[in-house]
């Protein structure tokens, strides 16, 4: 990316065909079940005898992403990782993606670069293919479109509606940290925009920072849930805060459920950073979202499973009742309180 | 849609997961390949031995339409009708689609009512599964992402890559017409507008104008090339008009070409329109673009078994050379012209 004739040329010198090949000669194809990429009508696959899994996800400038403090390749990054999430969230693993863009004229050729570089070690950290997509010019701003393909086992597959009564729930990683850091993010934009004096004061949160800018989807924790022959009960990943999650999954499994405040894991940094914008670092774990955690549900029969092995950090944090119980946190001080979706909504 | 509740419900009422729900209830499933459609993290297929094709395209307004000549349900249609294009472009027949919108406040829910009615029809009329999409608000204009898997058998599928030498160059249905239509609505957009007095005048250009707002993406001639047991050596659509798309086969299968002038299919309407705008009727159908007809070549010992069934209108307007002898088209005057690629350039 160093080359300065690529930084010279335009996206306008290169063209629509050029930016695709710029991308296509960049690509080296990993998995077996990726016959064809870029190049046809269409990318070919084949999965051979397991059932695929399909996500999407559309980010508009403006509304999932602020160029201000995002730089491009960790918006790049980001954008593949929040979809390979929605994949491992079906505890399947991903295979392929496709990426679309829309840019406007204030991009650069390099800043293009940026963002396919971002998108690119992503894919190449977590073994996806990238086979398609479209390019495009755009009147206002930045637009990613990326579809992801995953692969299953049929009968490991791990849907939202599967929880049964009496099934222990867990997370992973920890909750909130993507929402603070995001918080920091918005107090320090002044200063990252230069209307301030002075430089952002990021020291010591660093871990939230990477929360919100470049998180990681939990590969990890599907590999171990396969190597200790369980199959959760359902499944789903924190995107919009672990309150909308719980609910989907109590809605769609026709369940209730208790989730005990002292259970739910939050780490330090969280907690300092909550604590310095007077936020209770549990509302941040409720409602905060982008956490990429998986939250899913477990048979009783399986748990001592994950106490036997050593494996990622995994938290029991409450268990499922019938419907008729409510869906509700029990709190440190013992009371009980009634989980409500705060999560985003798109249209206000 | 009619009902008077849902016109006067907003968006902003409706929210994210309304949106949703009110989406995923007019949608039945079709194919057994669809296990699950929209209301997990992703959508989950089991193509059974098939292989697997992957198209996607991003549409953005003022940049792919524009709303002032192109109603929402037209343009919900035309956007899943030209996916399912390139999906039958590599002879394989569509399945499932996903669609992520971004809309602006502009938009009310009854237009957002009609866009997904005009996606639902081209679903219903080509056998097609919902299966999944993103919803968002947008801060300009209309967003639209559509991905299209289809299937085939491995040995039907069609690439760019494979057209020989002395193969038969084909075309269905006629070309140019997109283009015209197109003409005739940025002609006639002031009086739409209501800038001038007096209505459009589209009396007798139908054909030209369903061509444009329209497009049929051509299933028809993917079973009839099954049915005579035919398989292309190369297949494309054509969306960027038949110059760029044959030079595409020529290069991606090392060949050249002599396509005839007098042999490339256009309708009398596409000619009336041309002649009253001063346009060369060929230069539309070469350089035009949006036809969705699909352009292939076939082995010539295949050529008979066209010519003895009855099936839908297919035409050899040429025929493949070594690449030395060039990409060029043979006048109705006898004169050899290169072809060149004057199709959609992204970034211009």
């Amino acid at each position: 990316m160093a080359d300065k004739k690529h930084i010279a040329d335009s996206l306008e010198d290169l063209g629509e065909f050029g930016l695709i090949k710029r991308i296509k000669d960049q690509i080296e194809i990993k998995n077996p079940s990726t016959i064809k990429g870029i190049g046809d009508d269409a990318a070919v696959l084949n999965p051979a005898g397991k059932h695929q899994v399909i996500t999407t996800d559309l980010l508009l400038e403006g509304i999932h992403f602020d160029l201000t403090y995002c730089p491009l390749k960790h918006l790049g990054y980001k954008a593949v990782a929040v979809n390979l999430s929605d994949i491992y969230a079906m505890n399947a693993r991903p295979k392929q993606i496709t990426v679309s863009i829309g840019v406007s004229g204030k991009f650069t050729l390099r800043a293009i670069d940026e963002l396919y570089a971002g998108m690119m070690l992503a894919c190449e950290r977590y073994g996806v293919d990238l086979v398609g997509g479209d390019t495009s010019t755009s009147l206002t701003g930045l637009t990613i479109s990326i579809t992801a393909i995953g692969e299953a086992d049929p009968d490991r597959l791990a849907y939202r509606s599967g929880a049964k009564v009496n099934d222990i729930v867990c997370v992973s990683g920890d909750l909130g940290g993507a929402y603070m850091g995001l918080q920091l993010l918005e107090r320090e934009k002044r200063v990252l925009q230069g209307h301030n004096e002075g430089r952002p004061e990021f020291d010591g949160y660093d871990y939230i920072l990477e929360r919100q800018l470049k998180p990681e989807p939990r590969a990890d924790v599907v590999d171990f849930l396969e190597k200790i022959n369980v199959v959760p009960t359902s499944m789903m990943d924190v995107s919009d805060g672990l309150s909308s999650e719980m609910l989907h999954i109590c809605e769609q499994s026709g369940v209730g459920c208790r989730i005990y405040e002292e259970k739910v894991p939050i780490d330090h940094v969280t907690r300092n950073m909550a604590d310095e914008l007077s936020i209770s670092p549990i509302v941040a774990a409720l409602n905060g979202g982008e956490d990429y955690e998986l939250l899913f549900t477990i048979d009783q029969k399986d748990y001592q499973k994950f106490q036997s092995a050593p494996g990622p950090n995994i938290y029991a944090i409450g268990y499922i009742t019938e419907a008729d119980k409510g869906r509700r946190m029990i709190t440190t001080g013992g009371d009980e309180m009634d989980l409500v979706a705060q999560g985003w909504k798109a249209f206000n």
